[in-house]
């Protein structure tokens, strides 16, 4: 903050004192004897009264425009009839650091598109979108406490891959120095790297990138995940216990500092989840979801979006839980790398975490042993000589490890209860949409 | 951790019980009576003895390789005798969780380049490189604590833009549904964006990427980037101030949890910065190199790596210090949006953080004013259609603000003594290197 300019929020603490304030220009009321002029910033408003004398100070006020930044100094009076804390600042200077053109390019009334395009102006001018940012900084603040405590380390792992190694498709290939390299969709092979070379709880939180032209309200091509790694589990347990764990301690934190102004802006009521979550099989989840009439046709292996909605639904009403571990994924949708069930090979040891009807995250216990794994990708057609890196960090004694990917946009989108992944994102990224 | 299983830094406490284990073979004596193994996980090594007995427990430990993942069970006995804390593990039952092939591809002998190769082994086998990661991981929490309790917002920005806007070169370009995106060389332009958005301040830890063909033990084609921006400035000496501020705390914070490693694994007496750093103009650097004899044949405005090295030398001589802020930088060896000096527009607000002779960071008040900010691209001529979304942030009121991007693994690589970036990033990257 400028040194000299004190905090609205601040402002009761220095009536009857002259004092400088910074921020934008909220509104103007431009009337025949008084000039209103409420000024915003981050803490919140103040309205700058001033009576018409004819002087340069009129004069400077009457050229403002909506949103300008200004600094203005005058004396902050008592003045019970002004609703915003029954202050207000009497102007005796005012300096323009930054004027806004005119007309402002949207309004209250434009849609969501075209707010994307003037996101700047979009994320200023409504205390939604700054709460989010504040929401993601405390969620995230959380979550790594959670883990830090538990001995985690915050990791770094390239973006930039020689091969697109987990999946043909879906990867965006980039010219580098005559050769093609990958961005990485997920930091997997990354982190289970990690995991080999003795690093016993990995955190990451970076982006990740998907070429997949999806235009639903919950996809993006580049995104950002958290991402979590156990070396030395008993089972995929371990890694759920973790997960919800480390979510109840950061929703806990974001109730704190936030429940008030989210139910406020949001009309969301926040609800700290209790600890374990609810967990069913994939096969419980489908005889539950069946008996409702889902699927009808019949055939589909994973869930839908509906199955996902409904089967949350089902939690809620049976166990009051918002959150629900689905378990037990079969072999055929799950990658090649995580573990099958020693008691059903059938099924794999992950999960996938829904919330409200969303899913968050995709977890598993990763299969560690090289024949084994070898053998699993060998059945998904998989060809390994792209993988030899990842392949080879299990030749030489990997533990055994498991872990979970979350994406932090679909937890804000969630927990807000918002409608599309785009009000999530400072900046959203889809196959039509680079800029800004 | 396998719940069953014991850190070995907790040894001590289960004298005379029967505990299990998990880790790696790290060394093995196979004598003719008894058979040692010394097993490491990343809190200690522990000494396990087994009289031979002709037995499957004997067969067992005689199959071990080097680097394997295993499960001991046995007995904590108290054996003065014994270097590794006075006590050995009596086995009753041994797990290969993850066998190690052999030989190792790496031992202590091999190079930088086949150690990346390995680079999972190498970390694990290497407790230095252990600790690394351990520091990293405590100085990014020391820069998040000082910037969160000023009150900054971690944002996440694009890392895909629609042009290569910044400048044209050294920017990788990827094919996206049918035309071309770019990877951010930072997030220069989008944490510029935050400020206009409302955001008072920004800190963002994430990968920035460079197309640069440098082979330097300093560069690297992708990096982590430590970005933090700040509104309502006065001016750059606002920006110095949190860097500073920022950096002691976290050195500090790195001091108190890891000093006594650090000296023992790297052999580097870690100090605690007093603030404020010292400062020199680039003017006044130039006078001093030159006196010193740099540049004999004229005509350098930027410093080299020796500049740097040297005018590092001379400050540390003077006053005991180890970092300089380097400032007020020419025009011409500047980006268009660094702001000028009012009272001299032929330097800007700007400066460069060296710490020990290397540059760790790149900082400057950013020009906020719409008309002086396309005046300045046009000098530079730069293409002013490509970053209309960039300039128009500052068409409707983007307030004073500056900040700066510092190289996370260069700030590690000075702290730690490294020769090389390599040594301080888990997975490096660079032209010639995509793997692992």
């Amino acid at each position: 903050m400028i040194q000299s300019c004190v905090r609205l929020s601040d402002l009761r603490e220095h009536i009857g004192r002259t004092v400088s304030v910074c921020g934008w220009v909220n509104t103007l009321r431009l009337q025949r004897t008084m000039q209103f002029v409420i000024v915003r910033d981050s803490t919140g408003l103040v309205q700058v009264t001033h009576r018409r004398d004819d002087g340069p100070l009129e004069a400077r006020l009457e050229a403002l425009t909506p949103e300008s930044a200004v600094k203005i100094s005058g004396r902050v009076v008592a003045a019970s009839q002004v609703k915003l804390g029954g202050l207000e600042i009497v102007p005796e200077a005012v300096e323009v650091l930054n004027p806004a053109a005119t007309p402002l390019p949207i309004d209250e009334h434009t849609g969501l598109e075209q707010r994307m395009d003037w996101r700047f102006l979009d994320v200023r001018r409504r205390p939604a979108a700054q709460l989010l940012f504040a929401v993601q900084t405390t969620l995230e603040q959380g979550m790594r406490e959670y883990a830090y405590a538990r001995g985690a380390t915050e990791m770094h792992t390239p973006k930039l891959m020689g091969t697109a190694s987990e999946s043909g498709a879906e990867v965006f290939e980039l010219g580098y120095f005559g050769r093609s390299a990958y961005l990485a969709q997920s930091p997997q092979f990354f982190k289970q790297m990690a995991i080999a070379a003795g690093i016993d709880k990995v955190i990451e939180i970076g982006p990740v990138f998907r070429a997949e032209p999806s235009f639903t309200s919950r996809h993006a091509t580049e995104f950002t995940g958290v991402d979590v790694e156990l070396a030395w589990i008993d089972g995929v347990d371990d890694v759920m216990a973790f997960e919800e764990r480390m979510l109840a301690h950061a929703i806990a934190k974001v109730a704190d500092a936030h429940a008030e102004t989210i139910a406020e802006r949001f009309g969301v009521e926040l609800t700290v989840p209790t600890t374990p979550f609810p967990r069913v099989t994939m096969a419980e989840a489908h005889e539950i979801l069946r008996k409702g009439g889902w699927d009808a046709a019949g055939g589909k292996e994973d869930l839908d979006p509906e199955g996902e909605r409904s089967i949350s639904a089902h939690i809620k009403e049976t166990t009051g839980h918002e959150f629900v571990f689905i378990t037990h994924y079969p072999v055929g949708i799950r990658p090649f790398y995580h573990m099958r069930a020693a008691e059903d090979p059938d099924v794999t040891l992950s999960f996938d975490l829904l919330w409200k009807g969303l899913e968050i995250t995709t977890g598993a216990q990763r299969e560690h042993r090289y024949d084994v794994l070898l053998k699993q990708a060998a059945e998904k057609g998989m060809r390994t000589e792209p993988m030899r890196d990842y392949l080879n960090a299990f030749r030489h004694g990997c533990p055994p490890h498991g872990g979970l990917g979350m994406g932090l946009g679909r937890v804000l989108m969630v927990m807000l209860g918002l409608d599309s992944i785009r009000e999530a994102t400072f900046l959203f990224r889809g196959p039509n949409r680079l800029t800004p």
